[in-house]
């Protein structure tokens, strides 16, 4: 079966499913191949038992350093391990797509999801450009949204959006006008990058942004070092949020208008008649 | 450590991380206790370590019957199963809290992840109401938007929105609010539920409203029954999208103004320099 490719006739097209990706990855073939794993927030129990057998067979490791210590202790003996730093996120897709047209099996590893401002797409756009057929998969994981959702309570449950607080690559501009377009129809929002040394501004006004579509007692959630050593949860307000503190590792939902305590829970409610 | 209550003064408050938690439940106590679990798109390979263990543990397993069909194999011998059909999600609450009472270690399990439309919201507003005091957990899983992404290639990668297409708990009203909202920030769209037999309309109605604000050739991923027998994914446009067969166990995601195509693959341009 083939990968379906863009249909203007509107039909169908068949594919390979994940499964058969992924099987035809682990059966043994010495061809080169990329997988881009997801490995959750950090505990290893939080990564899908997938992405734990293909780091595990990988030979050829690439990652942000913070990230390959988190997964360092499942890596086998011998693999080549290219640890980075932030901003060589090119450097390492290029790495990968090398490593894997020696024949390797090269595992990338973003934190949480691949897909959600990991390193999936560049992965991908590398070897187009570079104009390469090797099998590159994309293997799901758990996205810090729904990590640290789960620490909280249920705060998601129904509507939400994501946006990054970072505008290295996304004109602020932009950003503003996705937290007022989100904001004003009542999405529950969730805030990724939020905050690090010597940007403190982007929260500042998201939260300004944020409060005029919100009443300042709306619950927010900020969760730290979701799945990591440290992790720390706390519930609070809109207009307490910049009383907490906050750090790129975190994540913080903003509740919509029917966000709640639920006990001590975080919950924003779904509709069921109680 | 406490978990952190709503703290008006700004400050941190000190939590039991979620590894602190899931510890203590795995710990062998005999009180009764409640997991919500995400159990991923379908395969048991996309299930966390920490989901699956919970399952293989539970005395007693809770959820849609579709669900409880896809985790069976992996369910201790002896374990009691409560699998219900759709609009009966808060008998199934219930019927969990009653049985964490009698002292059952429970897991309910949604599909994906449990605070994506799942049953975490609902389970601990049961147990709210009925003022009891058992520990609920709730273990975050692969949601659909990032499974059907990974099947896609890249598409979610910046800022995207989730909205649910079934206007059961949710008014008509708001979905469109949410819709126009979204797709005037350029945020890529993921749609949940988009259709199901005798309830056409909603897409129908949510395709005109997109095209006023996306270019008709936008393009449009549609992954049929995620993680499943039968998975199958097409890259469409927004102009074909309603060609397209799609039911309640499909997810759809609607690139913004800079998705395109990678090759085969549907990737959202993150803004990297290339």
């Amino acid at each position: 079966m083939r990968t379906s490719s863009i249909d203007s006739g509107g039909g169908k097209g068949t594919t390979n499913s994940q499964k058969d990706q992924i099987e035809r990855r682990h059966s043994g073939s010495s061809r080169g191949r990329i997988s881009v794993v997801g490995i959750g927030p950090g505990d290893i129990d939080e990564m899908t038992l997938d992405a734990k057998k293909t780091i595990v067979e990988a030979d050829v490791i690439v990652g942000y350093k913070t990230y390959v210590r988190l997964i360092e202790s499942i890596v086998k003996p011998g693999a080549e391990v290219f640890s980075g730093t932030m901003g060589k996120e090119v450097e390492r897709a290029k790495a990968a797509v090398s490593k894997a047209l020696e024949g390797n099996t090269v595992a990338v590893i973003s934190s949480g999801d691949p897909g959600v401002y990991g390193m999936a797409g560049l992965v991908l756009e590398v070897a187009n450009l570079e104009n390469v057929k090797i099998p590159i998969v994309v293997i799901p994981g758990v996205t810090a949204a729904t990590a640290a959702a789960a620490r909280l309570g249920a705060p998601l449950v129904s509507d939400f959006a994501v946006i990054s607080l970072s505008d290295l690559l996304t004109p602020w501009s932009l950003i503003e006008k996705r937290l007022h377009g989100a904001a004003e129809a009542d999405f529950v929002i969730v805030l990724y990058n939020p905050q690090s040394e010597g940007r403190k501004e982007p929260l500042m006004k998201a939260n300004e942004i944020l409060l005029k579509h919100r009443k300042p007692e709306t619950l927010v959630g900020v969760v730290r070092q979701v799945g990591r050593k440290g992790e720390e949860t706390v519930i609070t307000t809109l207009k307490e949020l910049l009383n907490c503190e906050v750090d790129m590792a975190t994540t913080i939902i903003v509740g919509n208008s029917t966000t709640c305590l639920v006990g001590e829970r975080m919950v924003t409610l779904r509709g069921y008649d109680l």
